[in-house]
């Protein structure tokens, strides 16, 4: 049987790689053998677009080129390592997906959806998430707490604005897939979002 | 007036660069502006998306995750670069393009036609050059001539098969746009190639 397929999405600071993390050690406890990966990154060929696409330094990077950069690291990571992981019954947990890239380059930059969307089914070869999680919070108290713990990167330096359309945009996605996707309050505590994401999860795992 | 923008495009050793440079003197000796430029590459972003491309340690990279790399180097080419120039009024002589592209990853790699397309209009904001220069010869002799002045890069390690799928999409190219594309036996003295190219380029010019 296929693996699972689970990714965490939300704007910085949401807390997707903690509660990815959680969400790993609670299956791995149960015996399930879990992958925990994120975008960009997770091959070392995708982690060297990602060091070009989070470099400061580029802040001159065209929307285009942003987005096509993004597709290049998901084609070389879904080919690379989620499929043959899925493939071999493994449950993949994966911190950013596409749903990122509709959101950060579609309502954040402005790029068309039907572009975008053309390019998640090159990139992805219609790979798509059994469950996401969506953290949702506030822009400015995700920025916050984002920037308490390293450098800001490009993309975490774009204006306040830039990060409200992507959290709308995030909403608009979740609206839209509702069988998939599960908006999770991240103001809550940390405890409870586990809870709340493992009654999700758990379920799906025990019915397999 | 927009400037003109012209291609070379060939395989590996085909004398692309040469030729190039020698119609950017001729140009400019009529008192033209000349960018010479080249992909993947032209500007810092698509320069550090080219080391990847051509990094023989990749070599484990996806045919999709290269297609979408080029795409994307060239997406910042053209808003960073050619298009400004060519607004200027600049002429633009670019060493590769989309062809090379449709070449590759199309003859070369196999992926389909149609999603090469798509993304070159992506890519490109629907550029296309005005006039371009296939200069063709068989890839064992051009092969040859690219193995005598630089250590092989990841694409140059490529079969003799392989460069001969990528000659044959160029001439099917060829046949294709008869308009804007000119094949040019590679094989001829370099001083009768730089003459065939601006007998082309020179009325055109002039007419300007």
């Amino acid at each position: 049987m296929k693996g699972l397929f689970i990714t965490f999405e939300g704007i910085e600071g949401s807390g997707k790689s903690t509660q990815a993390e959680r969400l790993k050690e609670r299956l791995a406890g149960l015996g399930c053998k879990v992958d925990i990966t994120r975008e960009p990154g997770g091959t070392p060929i995708a982690e060297s677009i990602r060091e070009i696409l989070l470099n400061p330094s580029n802040f001159g990077m065209a929307p285009t080129t942003e987005l096509l950069l993004y597709q290049a690291a998901r084609a070389q990571h879904v080919i690379e390592r989620i499929r043959p992981a899925l493939n071999r019954g493994v449950t993949v947990i994966c911190d950013r997906f596409f749903d990122s890239t509709t959101a950060y380059q579609g309502g954040g930059r402005g790029l068309p959806l039907q572009e975008l969307e053309a390019l998640h089914a090159i990139a992805t070869g219609d790979l798509a998430p059994d469950i996401t999680f969506m953290l949702d919070l506030p822009p400015v108290e995700g920025l916050s707490r984002a920037g308490k713990d390293h450098a800001s990167d490009r993309i975490e330096r774009e204006t306040v604005d830039f990060h409200t359309r992507v959290r709308n945009a995030f909403l608009d996605i979740a609206a839209a897939h509702p069988d998939r996707v599960r908006v999770i309050d991240a103001t809550l505590p940390i405890d409870e979002i586990s809870e709340r994401i493992f009654s999700v999860v758990g379920p799906v795992v025990e019915s397999r």
